[in-house]
């Protein structure tokens, strides 16, 4: 049986607006938030589908949604309390300033405000970053990091999905010193849902299955995400080989990293050391088995198993999250959830 | 946001126990139960998995579910409102006329309930049956065509994944006598989870994988389910033939089915014909769109299309589900929810 | 051991072109051809692709083709025995009265000349036929109908993928008279690669793993194509009802065909019947499992599984295939064999 | 136009055995060698499975391969040349010593003898060594290493799947010095054929299916397999951590290594230094792009990419092979040719 989420009956809900609801990662917002007790989507907004009811995308939703996309920008978002942007990385930061007059919340599922340098946007999302001046104030939203920042914030970057497996996954060793921070190994396996609805023969049926290919070896966006959240959070500055791969499933990533061990620890300290750094923290589950990705499909759980190498002295840590889910749709949630002082896990479990 | 389902505060809870909770179904329904705001799961139990945790086998439930199961068949049933069995066929008529005396409503989602006719349960079944005496009184649990009789119900035989399927495919075209009830022909495609979870070389990934078989033709036991119960719906002798296939996908079934038409029919008044049908029904959706299967996984939908080939003047339905959901344990709780007064779609959307 | 098959030292090879090879089907006939013992590829073509290396685009080719596509339809043809055309319908009629002039045999793996009638062609593929006169003079390639006709023909038009699975399912039992011609159910499954190499969310591997598609319900192109070869083969007017779906595999078709039984057989007849139908013919296997589609991937056979449903008295007919071998190149290349005189099988097995 | 390979004729043939016949890897083996110029398949052998016809397990041999499973061990083996050994590690030790007084050339696709030393073996392979006094005379069969001492050798160890994507992978770099021996990282994905034909729930469609699973994490047997050869190859020490990953695809292995460099190179130099070591060898193709398993399916090629992450200061290294071919079947058909004298892709290409 569910617990009781509702907060108590009178109390107002919170309305909210999704700008870019036509991709993977906004019909994944709409499922969850159509269930969720204490929101109601008021507006989703496309680009190309915009006029077309959501059910003549996502016939799932048929029968349970009866809202078409608005214009990409609407007239009127009067009332919005929240606004979810899921647009791809430099079609965000081009509204959001402009969004940021109307509504007091905004949530970006994209990659544009994640850095807080424009430099290393630059460097590694190959374009200019419109509105540097709004890095700053731009808050990481990775809860099991910054849930206080995050309950304040007016703006908040939700994670990339590789960075939310891998980050999770090093953190406890890395604020605990148990690692050496440079040469940090991180191999990532993702279902296709994270490169988005797109018409491409790249990513065509043929083309994927029973196929593996790895990709932007050492200039994907995700590293200087990665390396720069690690090192502000840990202290020491960490250097990360990572390498991406495409495999034929359709949710999920699969996060293998390995690191030099720089302390003497039993497997059991180490599996304490990482359930305590959790405890508190409703969506990381640290399993004694090897995780699996059908674990946390459609969930907003990530689990992380942990291994010692005796022989290399090597720390293996391996992460499963749903990539739409604690990667992008649901983290979103979670992120609103602590914003507008909703219990963290109001309609994700 | 949700519509608020719970039944008054003060209300008593459904208590529930699933009898064989170890496969995919009885999973399936813990997971959905896990969410109904109207039941309380009291006990889970299994054969072989007696003295396991249920996220020993499975761990997506995690953090979720304390539970552990019990043996099968427990001693300790007091309290109890309803026993899901969800076991293979031939094992639950054994069990059954036990649990009867002790526990007031029982579902049973095999298949030793679902024919009146003894006979005809060995012929296809290929086992003598070992409970005759309690086939009259099981109501085929079929909401969209047996609410009232399954609310009263005592023992619901739960329908199989397969007649779900095509019965609601062709339900309103017999019922108004626009087709000829002989010569049906319908194909249908599955997913492996309907075959449940077992150690087999022919269940194997390498032998599903980029493969296809068909099985069982012309002797499957859902045969005369199907027959029987769109006969006696119907009152004219249907037969059908049935060809069931197996493919690579894990949860699903596609069934198409041709049936000469008797009467001259415009596409929109078939349409309609079908839409009458079913408005009352909250799970079942007539599509505009030819229907596919991504629209229903996890859900308790059944999604209909219906074409008229004018050169053959055939009526051909297609019909989809998710063979755990509508055609399993969502179908289960839908028809619990009807036993026990609550709304149909309670915990189901 | 390989059966030698090489013609004797000192024969002619034959010379052949690829016009439109950057597909699927035109791969995989560059893939047979490579190890065919009397053939040489001179020459392969392609629009978008011309100028790039063939391995540029299927690195399988790297170290073992190096050709690069030239300009659609090259200048130089000179000395070219046979053009394989495989482009899609409609590109084909275009095309090939020019190359008739230059080339002196041809085979077409596309639609345009596979129809008697261009009114029929008008209809089904929803365009005006640009070369009518030469449908009469084009020889349908089904070697297991047209052997010598094929051997003699300067316009070979390959059947469709659907086509020659449903044809070799119904053809022994309706040139023997055993079914009603009227009211054949065809339900064919087909893997992806027979919607060809291209850009477009519908077959994006997330819209298609774990999903099922029908479609094109009575208005299929390859419908007029079953029909009118049946009746002309079989001499009774055939009409026939056909639903395609897609599923999830790259290879591979599964056709099931039902048909009502006019005379009476016994089991052991039936086969006998087909196994006489086809003994001569090396690609048609009758077996005495159900088929499945991963006995004939990347072959060129037809397995073919039959079954009489007694209480419906319907035949029941399952054939399967490689749609990119038999459904496409591999059958090309055998009706090249018997246009040069080469044993049937050469380079097929 | 396939190369001439066949020895002149009036040459003597090879008469082959595949022990353990039943498998994935031994049916392999029976598709390569049937097409294969300078052998003739005597034999087949099995345990469970003695007595069926080869057809009957796989229907894809039906019209082709008229062979029936012999007893495991055959009385009759005189006139064999060569035996493949493909069993379990552990039965091939108690086979090959008999095996060894009856036939001339053995080549053991298994892991019993890869490893020199016999308490490595029992420590990874926990059990004892039933034959230790043959592991300093077997010769490890990877030809891109050892292609001399294969020609010659009596008792030929193919090389484990892993591994043959592993080695092939760092060979050129640790011979040259220019990457560091120790704490070498190795992440290999699998199709789930590696695993054999077997019947379990883990190897289940459902449980393979849309997930991933890493497994044996610090103790897969190819470890000291790896670690061994390299560092005899090399006279450095080497250690790896290694990490296989199950994945949903039935054939084929993605390696993607990581090494500290010790050396300035850039791109272009590291690319000719691997183009020079592996240019007298045929299978072994270094690619420009990014390899993918797709390339190499169905083939005994393996494809290397290669990339310099300056950031780091880490070798990149990405290899695929096909499992069933490179990492067993066609390497072992390589070795065979070389142990023959015949050209070492014969039957291969």
């Amino acid at each position: 049986m569910q617990e009781q989420l509702l907060h108590a009956e009178g109390n107002a809900v919170v309305n909210a607006a999704i700008i870019g609801a036509s991709g993977y990662s906004g019909a994944e917002l709409l499922r969850i938030l159509s269930s969720h007790p204490g929101v109601r989507v008021q507006k989703v907004t496309a680009a190309s589908s915009a006029g077309k009811r959501v059910d003549a995308l996502y016939p799932a939703f048929a029968g349970q949604c009866d809202l078409e996309y608005d214009e990409l920008v609407p007239a009127g978002l009067g009332g919005i309390d929240v606004a979810f942007v899921a647009l791809p990385s430099g079609e965000a930061m081009k509204i959001i300033p402009l969004l940021k007059e109307r509504v007091g919340r905004i949530i970006d599922l994209g990659g544009d405000f994640r850095l807080r340098s424009a430099e290393l946007y630059e460097l590694y999302y190959r374009r200019k970053h419109s509105a540097p001046d709004l890095l700053s104030g731009a808050v990481y939203g990775l809860p099991e990091l910054n849930r206080d920042t995050i309950a304040a914030a007016k703006l908040v970057a939700n994670p990339g999905c590789y960075p939310t497996s891998a980050i999770l996954a090093l953190l406890p060793a890395l604020k605990h010193g148990i690692i050496s921070p440079a040469g940090v190994v991180i191999n990532s396996l993702s279902g296709v849902s994270g490169a988005g609805r797109s018409a491409s023969v790249d990513m065509s049926f043929a083309e994927i299955n029973e196929n593996v290919r790895a990709y932007k070896i050492g200039t994907h966006q995700h590293i200087p995400e990665i390396e720069s959240v690690l090192t502000e959070a840990s202290g020491a500055a960490v250097t990360a080989s990572f390498v991406p791969h495409l495999i034929p499933i359709t949710r999920g990533i699969y996060t293998t990293a390995h690191a030099a061990l720089t302390v003497a620890l039993t497997a059991a300290e180490l599996l304490t050391l990482y359930e305590e750094f959790y405890c508190s923290h409703p969506f990381v589950r640290i399993t004694r088995q090897v995780p699996q990705i059908l674990a946390v499909t459609r969930t907003n759980y990530c689990d992380i198993g942990i291994a010692i190498e005796g022989r290399t002295n090597h720390l293996i840590v391996m992460s499963v999250i749903d990539n739409l889910v604690k990667g992008a749709a649901g983290q979103a949630v979670q992120n609103m959830n602590l914003m507008f002082g909703l219990p963290e896990a109001t309609g994700l479990k």
